[in-house]
């Protein structure tokens, strides 16, 4: 960590600021210039917080060095980590996965009808939201553990994991069950206490980017899940908010290359939620395949007009199927496998 | 709702959408033009999703026309709403608000100092976190029910009403026994499960506006919480996420007009989180009282460099003081009272 | 200027670093951590450029301390700049100024009764677009030098000194000639050649904020018309672009307090460009005037329906003159005078 | 075009309206609501504004149902553009093109030793910026005319056509006579004049998108080159503003299929200035030409840590020559060819 000072700041106060960082353990080297003075910290800082030490009206301008998080840094775990969601391992140098699947549940025969199809399509796991995060109070707010056990008989037919979206902290032991990937989504990625609680939880989780997070913020997320003792974190781009309207979100795909450099967890891009239209999914999804992601979800229903949620963003089966195709030859391009 | 279809849509599908809808009870009329067809819909449409009718590939673009929110929405509940917080009012014509107070509860000692501080100040309430949303699990989370009970002996002192940030929906109870406003804050504003929680309590809620919200979905949170049963929301602007750097935020304070014009409930400005420095918390206090808010809510700390938590935003009892009088002139000249 | 370098970094590296810098004249001094390496460099840094530093593979992070620009630096010239167009005093501790006058110069007529009315109302200049920025090459484009005729003879009936769009070098001498503030369109805030351009002139520059430019960019851009000779620069605040669709832009009045605490120079504002609304606009000129601006220029239509571009926008003679009214009651609550 | 009108709009002023689009020669249908009533527009509605009929006081809302845009509309013109940069073809299913070379032109020797370096690393063209848009104006601003020449002399000497920025209109004929494909920069994309001026060039144009500019606004820019006389224009993204700090801009890579779909005209990838770190650049590269990219436009420097501009975002001619293998396999997996 950098700390800068004002001009004129009195000889005191600077012994004063070195002295407390002293008593933190670290180590401080000061230099000073005829316009200002800089301090450099040297030893463990991800205590140290950048806005807490900016208080003091002397201090100019705080740098954070050394990044702020450590289980998730790939500086302190070389080897990529791979994740397995019940039989299916994802990062590393593992093949590409691919969820499929609808944006809800609406009852055990359309979720076993996708299943099957998204299957024959090609895909390893299946997604379909049993609790609903939704914009209104009087939109579809999900089956609740209906859904969840419509995705289980789903799951038993297809042989297919099953992801889905954790959204109270109350249905961890339906999830830990029941689900074989806890979605985190986009709204609870800064939900700390959830973060906690998932944390204690011995299956993976899916952590979505939120809507208008930094990169960074997202890796302390993971890091909270983490700290918690749950290593096996998958990140889950889904495009951030921006003031383009022709798109819901923008993608933003430069995080594969650098969430693979700064951390050792898999990432995973949902083109669908990023850019809400079917019409885009296939280019973004064979972008993400050569930028590097290590899988893909997608929503696939077999009605999409008539979906109780998303519609507008979801493939039909066959559509699904040729998207895994062009998939898998540009992943055989970038020489990573596909299942 | 007005819906427009592509060229080219067959006559028999532009059938198959009007009874769709007049299934739901919505009168339909058709334009049919050279280019595009256009139909619009009559009657509530508040519970027709815009992506899912746009899911219907023959359709171009779905406009809303009438609000997606009814509880909060001020067609049809002319007159202010008026909240109050263990006897201090907020809202209409009652005089503008002012909460002081630190980022976090420190201690008793701490917060009672500060509690007296605010109050000589001119505030009319307190604010302390006792349980902090913090980027990173590392730093400092909040002292929780000690906090709280902090919080609880210096409203007795001092007669101020207490304000806190509820961030899990398990500690409902410790704070519907003992907190009087409840904070949602920017993180938790789409946390659905927790609003519809909130809106089973009998205290009113601080609603904070999301990092990337827009005001729509602002106000459709507070639809949550009411439709959920409690209508005491009072809305908290805190700056949004934008690309400047100089400021934590980027304060919008067109906010007011627009809530007080959209809807009936009070809104009242954030400076502190907003801006993230106290050398601006003064002139935005200001604007804000002059453009029309309810009320203000000012982090104050008797010692901002050692606060443990946002120290750098926060202003001394004095400055706290003399932003008071300054900001009772500005009402006055807009024709309003402070307390 | 501070830099830090990666672990690992060899000694060799460091020192070919140094002595680069040492040869820009700059005074280097390195502090050798575990982790990293920190350079602090003493000196003027203006000339060196923070992405070519960064440009090093060794290189981790490279953080200014001292601003970037010097002219417009509140540092190097503490006094207010107060800025004299054509006898109206605008900065320090003038009287708050307000411009009113259409979008668009639409005919001789329009123009002299607009500015009969804007001056009777109140304000001290006039505004009028001759040559127009639109998004469509099909849409109204201005009358051009008909516009700016139209506006001069409004000037000789009304004595209101004249503020227009320059978008084109090209025009410099007609404005020169005929115009007495010179705008620089929030589209050309760093169109560079034009910047160059306008340094050489003699008449003072309204520079309004781009789209999306940072406020560093901005004094950037007003340093570029310093640097050329022309130090009457006058900052003009118009709103950002975010996610929010309810207002055209996003006002930030942060930049009030931050650009007089970083530089010198006048800075006034556009409520009508950034909310896009007449609804908002008196809201947000007294938040403006309380948050300490030097100035107001707002859009001015006797038939805002039938205005050839930006009606949606537009206050009548009579809105202004009560906006101006109650401005006046704010500045004399925060200490400040009206003309 | 759909108008809503707000509930209790006066019959007498419905017919206004409706009379005054009659009179533009548009057909006008009424949908009368018992909340709103609704006008559905017929017929060529490019030239109305819909800021100036949100205007009127008792209009609620506007939408555009067909685009603002004509000369670069796919629905006109349906057949992709091929455009001829002085003999290398760009757009439909010509191969892929590369361009490669310097930020900046920093002198002969070294302009024709990078262009060597690209033309050998399988680059088709040659970049090199002799005019610099520079935040700074104490930043190097370009060589100018020398700039100019020297590209010329590498052009010469290697056969690759030459691309450089133009960045007012005085150079335009410098411009026509010495370089093959003109670049409008991000931060003149709305610099209307310009646009208008190069309409009338005889050259091709390479249009980036602006740092904040929405995709409609980018067409309308081309729409403005076009309806001037040029209709050879290429899109050219090089990332958007947001919040995040990791890189330079936000790469938005969804833009490849809209651009196809709602235009005719080809559009090129720079993952350089959208990534701003060499790091990154291979990944977006790849990304781009799997997402259906007609091109890239890389910079490469033969001693980036030395470049007089945007070092840290330049490749080695080495890596670039990987980079570029590695594209011809994604390509090919995309079904498509690189020269």
């Amino acid at each position: 960590m950098i700390i800068s000072t004002k001009k004129g700041t009195p000889l005191q106060e600077l012994e004063r600021i070195i002295k407390n960082f002293e008593c933190m353990g670290l180590q401080v080297t000061l230099i000073r210039g005829t316009d200002y003075n800089v301090f450099g910290l040297v030893g463990d800082t991800t205590k140290v917080n950048v806005k807490d030490v900016a208080a003091n009206p002397w201090v100019d301008q705080v740098t954070r060095v050394s990044a702020p998080y450590k289980r998730a840094n790939r500086l302190f775990h070389e080897a990529d980590t791979v994740v397995d969601v019940n039989g299916v391992r994802i990062g590393g140098t593992e093949p590409i996965v691919v969820i499929g699947g609808p944006c809800s549940v609406e009852g055990d025969d359309q979720i076993c009808t996708i299943a099957e199809a998204v299957k024959n399509a090609g895909a390893q796991m299946l997604r379909g939201g049993a609790y609903k995060p939704r914009t209104s109070p009087y939109a579809f707010q999900g089956l609740g553990t209906e859904g969840v056990m419509d995705m289980v008989h789903a799951r038993k037919m297809t042989g297919l994991p099953i992801v889905s979206e954790l959204m109270s902290a109350d249905k961890i032991p339906e999830f830990e069950e029941n689900v074989d990937l806890m979605q985190i989504g986009a709204r609870n990625m800064q939900n700390f206490q959830l973060l906690k609680e998932v944390g204690k939880m011995s299956k993976p989780i899916l952590l979505k980017r939120g809507l208008a997070n930094t990169i960074e913020e997202w890796i302390m997320s993971a890091e909270y899940i983490m700290a918690a003792g749950n290593d096996n974190v998958i990140f889950c781009e889904r495009g951030i908010r921006t003031f383009e309207p022709y798109t819901r979100n923008t993608l933003d795909l430069s995080v594969i290359p650098i969430i693979k450099e700064k951390t050792h967890l898999p990432i995973i891009i949902d083109p669908s939620h990023a850019t809400g239209n079917y019409r885009y999914v296939e280019a973004m999804s064979l972008a993400a395949v050569a930028a590097g992601a290590d899988g893909l979800i997608i929503e696939v229903h077999t009605d999409p007009e008539h979906a109780w949620s998303d519609g507008a963003q979801s493939l039909r089966p066959e559509k699904f199927a040729q998207v895994i195709e062009k998939c898998r030859t540009v992943a055989a391009a970038v020489g990573r496998e596909m299942y």
